[in-house]
């Protein structure tokens, strides 16, 4: 389950501490996955170091080129430290399934996950409307067109950030269970089911609340989304 | 989307850290809530401390009584790291839906997550076997009576580990949304749909591997499976 990435690959967004030290037939680096993964999640996991003690938030986010946007509370003293600009870790992951191999060993999760260690700027003026704009679109697709944008007392209380994906690291686990020879051939073992249990993400049905005009219909836009 | 705890509350895994600083209605306390949450989950995010960088790592888990048990490689730098009772925080969330609110500022989303911080301990002899086996549970409910138990060198290979429940924080966002009053008699928002998009997760149809035998059934345990 930990996120390594193969050695000796051209990646310019491998270093040193990205690089892989184990599993390397699970790690991927092309940049292309990585960005699919990232557009494809909707809740990060970022950490903040306050103290000595690591802290783990979950936050929203969207990928605008080659930087991942958050934002949060101005008045949340994690997302403040993060917006001086100490060094951080996103990571994104999704789970896409349950390998059931013969062994208890070798059963294990498909996922997929993006690590980006590097630090977050603040961003302002019309770079943080582009930003939030980015993450409305991101995280409710087609939205944008239809909520009220951020008023400049709104945008006061928010501190909107940019963490660049200049040091990534990519993990894929796919494929059907590695299992030990000697299972295959065992008497009990090899008799058992075995293989992958696919798990996905969906939406349900759109619920109004109680001031949404009766005749206000369920926006065309919520029907395109999809998890993957 | 910052995890915050409510002042003042009496649940003893409350600490200055956990403490709330903001967004109070948001806030629970109660450790059957995180239980419950951590039961669950199937990957947490748990934070590594290393020369001065957090890395944030997904990762498999299971609960025990007031632990939280979790396994690596052996040949992880990562995973040694944290073996040796550095400070971490493994944070789990659960995203339960989008809520579209009529501004972008009070759209959000659904959501249940739980902080816990401290320093994990090393499991070794029966604790460790006892660990694996509640992990197998957690994580493929059921497989634990099919799948061949670890052997003395895919054990050494393992790195198993376990973090005390004492200091927690929960946090879950659910309800509609929390418009402004200007927004709700607009000419032009109050006619828009406002609402609840809720999400779930789902298994899909098990594939055998190419080993299974044709007459293998599938587990009758996978059909009992269930994403919250």
């Amino acid at each position: 389950m930990v996120n390594s990435l193969a050695p000796g690959h051209p990646d310019p967004g491998s270093t040193d501490r990205t690089r892989l030290r184990r599993i390397p037939d699970k790690a991927v680096t092309e940049r292309v996955t990585a960005y699919e993964i990232l557009d494809a999640g909707l809740v990060a996991h970022l950490a903040v170091l306050q103290e000595g003690q690591p802290f783990v938030l979950p936050v929203g986010y969207a990928r605008r080129g080659d930087e991942v946007l958050i934002h949060g509370s101005s008045g949340s003293r994690l997302f403040r430290t993060l917006a001086e600009g100490v060094p951080t870790c996103l990571t994104v992951t999704l789970l896409d399934g349950m390998v059931l191999a013969r062994s208890a060993f070798e059963s294990s999760m498909h996922y997929r996950s993006v690590m980006a260690l590097g630090s977050a700027r603040r961003l302002t003026g019309d770079e943080e409307l582009d930003a939030l704009t980015v993450l409305t679109e991101h995280l409710l697709p087609g939205r944008s067109r239809d909520a009220r944008p951020p008023s400049k007392k709104e945008l006061a209380a928010t501190l909107t950030l940019a963490l660049p994906l200049d040091e990534i690291s990519v993990k894929v686990s796919a494929g059907f269970p590695d299992d030990d020879p000697a299972d295959l051939i065992d008497p009990i073992y090899s008799k058992i089911w075995a293989g992958v249990v696919p798990m996905f993400t969906q939406f349900g049905t759109p619920i109004p609340d109680q001031f949404t005009p009766e005749d206000s219909p369920v926006p065309d836009y919520i029907s395109t989304w999809r998890c993957e």
